[in-house]
């Protein structure tokens, strides 16, 4: 992939995890996809209301189409008791890819999460039948009397995602946003229905970085430097079941900058619009660039079956003396801050040719 | 100790670990050591500068009781290379009672922290020649390599906590503001001269507190559930070596409110003003109200060998109708909100008596 020392290019990258929000945010945050350097977003359903229904999927798909449509967007329909295995059927028929698992509470606009997963079973069959994606957010709520916190919730998930692969083992499982150890050996343990996305934050921070840093707060938090070494060996290895799903999840900023003693700031970073070059500035700085095309593209898109095809584009990626991240963007009323603002980083976006003639790589 | 369900008396309360800064901030937050019903302050030398020598910690004291001379101050020396054999004896001849070691970095104003105690060894034979308190930050600065963060980072420090008390078994030592289950099974099994003391909201939280809400930030960080729960049994259980140190750390309010994606807001939460009340509410909580006395009085009286003597006082605690903390106090242009602002209480200080003709109690 590296053309020189100084340039590298990127066949048609795709982030298998985005939040393109509503309304006004929407309208800022979406064009963001591109502007970050990719071609596919893979997009969250936890809306307000959640994104239940097929209906609701195609209409929300043709919002983001009316703000940018350059982007392959891969929708998701949020798991709860409106998903039937009817409604499944015509998700698959409608294009719908998978269906987005939230445990109740852990996160934005998960209020509507689930509980226990023995009741959505025959879903999962026909899901599995149907071959749609479960998307799973890994955390169990917090619980005092467990001894469950923000630490622990991803580690004490893995036993259901594991039940999970036994009960349904044709099923395509991604563990989303993978933050511990323990979580990238589940599933490198597991069958290879079993995948896992890692976001770009989750390789540059530790617990420490978001203590008393609200902009850096996310769920699921960010945990030991052991944790963060896992995932940036997993990629270092060039393991084909973990590749990039951003997580990139807007707020405005007023939610992010603390004000109220007793409610805390919403959970997310947002890195959409530097997703790209931050992740080239990222496996740069543990010595995996040579990965970068399968972590961005290759292997996701291996996963999801999502070729490019005629669509597929060449990024190309200069190293540059450092630049430092701008600290807002703005439309309308809605500000937001994107992750590493005021930051440096060392690679951008210096060229992008369209329509190849050939499929993209996945490098060998 | 307990006269009925709905009142409590408690003889002499004694904070001994508490930050009562310098210049408007310190007018704002002195009175609160009084309000919050303590009688005794062990007073932190955290300030720019440091508080390094004797000459200036007498020069503070009298600050202190220019601002409030109500309250007996207990003065501390910042452990650095000014500190040599001589000033030791001078602090103790000046009525100095301790001194404090901040390892470097970790907390406010630790910039002139200790980098090895060794180097300190001849310090610590005079103070323990002289009976000078040790008072610890037990954490050690978080290292990536090393796996360490501001989780693990008190733990680590046990060992230091455990080849300083065998290097110097008579030099009395405290722990300062231990939040885990590790610190109070190291203390615990440690001799007589080692103490340990508990803030009131390591009491209340864990993890999950702290994270996204930087009002609740801290060092040492609240841990997990099982930590706090070890704080809770220690406390039930009457053990001696363990009492109340508060670490109340006022900040101005700016800075706890999270503004800066670079830096993060300033660690500390400030309980003076409702301290007495809010520990009772959390003893209550626990079912350790029996502890009470000797929690917030009698064994840090009794290690530090200080009786109330003819300035002992009777606080009366009555169980109210829940109330709500006070958002805000203010002196000239400074604001600070405290630990627990918008939440409620159910304790309040009802009625105060002064100088008793007996010695305070240690409750048997």
């Amino acid at each position: 992939m590296t053309m020189s020392t100084d340039k590298l290019i990127v066949e048609s990258p795709a982030d298998f995890h985005v939040h393109l929000r509503q309304g006004e945010l929407s309208k800022l945050v979406t064009p963001h996809v591109r502007k970050g350097g990719f071609d596919l977003a893979y997009v969250m359903p936890n809306l307000t209301p959640p994104i239940t229904k097929t209906d609701m999927a195609i209409e929300y798909k043709k919002q983001l189409q009316a703000i940018d449509n350059t982007v392959d967007y891969l929708m998701t329909l949020y798991l709860s008791p409106d998903l039937t295995p009817e409604e499944v059927r015509k998700a698959k028929q409608a294009g719908i890819v998978g269906v987005k698992s939230y445990p109740r509470g852990v996160t934005t606009n998960s209020d509507s999460g689930i509980e226990s997963y023995e009741v959505y079973y025959p879903v999962f069959e026909e899901m599995e039948k149907c071959d749609l994606v479960l998307n799973l957010h890994g955390e169990i709520p917090s619980d005092s009397t467990s001894n469950t916190c923000v630490l622990n919730a991803e580690e004490k998930f893995l036993p259901h995602l594991e039940k999970l692969h036994q009960a349904f083992p044709k099923l395509r499982i991604v563990l989303e946003h993978a933050t511990t150890r323990a979580a990238v050996e589940a599933v490198r343990s597991l069958g290879s229905t079993v995948a896992c996305t890692i976001t770009a934050h989750h390789l540059a921070m530790t617990v420490d970085d978001w203590a008393g840093q609200s902009w850096n707060y996310c769920k699921p938090v960010a945990k030991y430097p052991s944790d963060r070494e896992a995932l940036r060996e997993v990629i270092l290895e060039g393991h084909p079941r973990f590749f990039l799903g951003s997580d990139s999840a807007p707020h405005p900023a007023q939610s992010k900058s603390v004000a109220s003693p007793i409610q805390p700031c919403a959970a997310g970073v947002y890195t959409s619009p530097i997703l790209l070059p931050f992740v080239t500035h990222m496996l740069e700085s543990f010595g995996a660039l040579d990965k970068l095309q399968n972590f961005v593209s290759g292997y996701g898109r291996a996963f999801y079956g999502r070729s490019a095809g005629l669509n597929a584009r060449r990024i190309v990626l200069e190293k540059v003396n450092r630049y430092r991240v701008e600290d807002t963007w703005s439309f309308g009323e809605t500000t937001v801050r994107p992750f590493w603002a005021g930051k440096e980083i060392g690679w951008q976006i210096s060229d992008v040719s369209a329509f190849m003639k050939q499929p993209p790589r996945l490098d060998a």
